[in-house]
């Protein structure tokens, strides 16, 4: 009983420690508790992000040589078993004479799974799923990003309450306020890449930054992307951006998310427009909705959302609302397919 | 100051009492409370619709002859100065020897605007504008109403949250859940009329009746209207509602409406279908409008609304969003024209 507490109380804590690792980037974001037999803490530790240490392995590297011996490891998630930029967590726990593991979230990687069978062979006592449900849904883009191959992909769109992007000419700026824009930069800036077709590209010319509302670029910012055969002029906005920016010249959306996989982004951020987003979404290759609705009417054809392959009512994509609230005048709408 | 705090008490008691009153029909509710010289309440009164006392009248009823002389009547409306199925309520005032009359909104009729003046004329000190803002938020629609001619009109719709009435074949059946169908059949019973389009009368052959989850009918029905020259057959659906539906054979939005007025209707509420709801909101004749979103996507070309008139941005039609909210998992929006 006691010791259970001990333990649900070490896992929220290394819940709280990965949670100070970069939200962006390959890696998961990770934490760890070392608790000595009496349940005393002895070291705390998070990863960094790729090419430092392992969380394992950080707290590990906050005691002196041989103290660890028959502690216990409480991890967010299941100690790797690959030898990438570090070496493998659980060889590293091995070594250090660890006892006992107790993590939450196994590790659906190809390569670095594995890590729970390594320990148990070298007779540690593992315990897996250990407040799982909690920190998986802190993992969740993650997890969806490994588990599918591809980055987790977010689609946002800004609409009026009847759906259209623009007015019948085309002008649209701005449809939202500035809070529901200020949002969608931090947005932004928490994402890896962010990702619009060569349609808008041309006819809005965006610089693909997150900004604050002073309009001075965030610490974080995401790789632009572009999709479609059509050429971007030299002096394009994008072209300035501070990452240099991808362009696939190709309708392949499937073979787009493959290769931003590949370049280590796990979380993508589509812009539009209109005929790019309804491809993501008739594909199903969208996880996360945003819709900032606007207090406005404009009628007309500019849909937000064009032909996404529904033709009759059992065919609709049934979404989960996770969040509606107000931004300034506007609303946004948080949803995520069911 | 003492005695302002019991006329501030007098009058949310007076609204207190107006809201006994029936929401339907084309009389406002309104409350009265008498008070003694010493702030002791003599009597209260409201008015229970059309054909039945006024709510000052009511409250004089209640007390002996005489015994309301040197009383103060506060009261939610300018006392009607005109002569209606019952007479007019500052003649009763005056010959009741009411010396004092407080209240809150002036009469904005043209026949039965003047109370205020008669009763001056009488030497009866009279105060109006007491608590204004709070009373005239809660008779909105009556006095939007009063002041355009024509009812109040709430105009609903449901889509996905890409704006789409139905899915491309025209299968919508349903869109919302029960708990968002349930909130409109309420809405419909706090309403005169409930117009259609000829195309959703010919095409969904609906009932219009205001019915409880279990389908049973509401205690308040409104009156169902058809707009549009096309015939509707003789056994359709809401020629067995249990008020004799009106059909307009035209598309003249601001006659029907007039003629509406004429009948005593003083809110209609606008179930569609989208040309119907387009034209209204084109014709700048909606005061209201309840959006429910369903947490789904759609796509193709079947619009909640359609072309409303706006060209470019500048001629959009900005609303002030009053309530968004979760009803099940749909989402409703309510919003008026700013
Ligand atoms: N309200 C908003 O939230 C919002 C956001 C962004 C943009 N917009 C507006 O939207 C308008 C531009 O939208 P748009 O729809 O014309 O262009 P778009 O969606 O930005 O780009 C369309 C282009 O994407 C490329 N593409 C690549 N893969 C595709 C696929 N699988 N399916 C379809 N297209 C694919 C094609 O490029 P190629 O033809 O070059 O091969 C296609 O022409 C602008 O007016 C902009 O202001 C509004
Ligand atoms: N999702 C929702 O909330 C919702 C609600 C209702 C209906 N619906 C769907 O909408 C579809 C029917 O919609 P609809 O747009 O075809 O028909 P509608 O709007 O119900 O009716 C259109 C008809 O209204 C008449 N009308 C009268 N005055 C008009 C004016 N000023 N402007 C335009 N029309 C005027 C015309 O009738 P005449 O041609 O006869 O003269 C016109 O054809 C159905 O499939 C129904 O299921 C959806």
């Amino acid at each position: 009983m006691d010791q259970d507490a001990a333990l649900e109380r070490s896992m929220r804590r290394a819940l709280e420690l990965a949670a100070h690792g970069p939200s962006t980037g390959p890696n998961p974001r990770v934490g760890c508790v070392l608790l000595a037999a009496n349940g005393e803490v002895l070291a705390e530790g998070w990863h960094r992000g790729a090419g430092t240490a392992h969380a394992e392995v950080d707290a590990l590297g906050k005691l002196p040589g041989g103290a660890a011996r028959g502690a216990t490891a409480v991890v967010t998630l299941e100690p790797c078993n690959h030898t990438g930029r570090t070496g493998p967590c659980a060889l590293a726990l091995i070594d250090a004479g660890i006892a006992r593991v107790v993590y939450a979230v196994s590790d659906p990687g190809r390569e670095s799974s594995g890590g729970a069978e390594r320990l148990r062979a070298h007779g540690i006592d593992v315990l897996g799923g250990f407040l799982e449900a909690e920190v998986s849904a802190f993992l969740a883009d993650w997890l969806t990003a490994a588990r599918l191959g591809r980055p987790f992909v977010t689609l946002k769109w800004a609409s009026s309450l009847d759906g259209r992007a623009a007015a019948a000419d085309g002008t649209s700026r701005w449809i939202t306020g500035p809070q529901a824009r200020l949002d969608v930069h931090r947005r932004r800036a928490a994402a890896d890449a962010i990702i619009v077709g060569t349609g808008t590209a041309l006819a809005d010319d965006p610089a693909l930054t997150a900004r604050d509302a002073a309009g001075e670029l965030l610490p974080s910012q995401p790789i632009p992307v572009v999709i479609g055969s059509r050429r971007i002029p030299a002096d394009a906005a994008l072209r300035s951006h501070p990452r240099p920016p991808l362009f696939f010249p190709t309708d392949d959306l499937t073979a787009v998310l493959a290769n931003l996989h590949g370049r280590g982004i796990r979380h993508a951020f589509i812009e539009g427009g209109p005929r790019l987003a309804s491809a993501f979404v008739a594909a199903g290759l969208v996880d996360e909705y945003l819709v900032y609705l606007a207090p406005t009417l404009l009628g007309g054809g500019r849909l937000a959302l064009g032909e996404i392959g529904v033709s009759g009512i059992d065919e609709q994509r049934l979404l989960t609302i996770e969040h509606c609230g107000r931004l300034g005048e506007d609303l946004l709408v948080v949803a995520r397919p069911r």
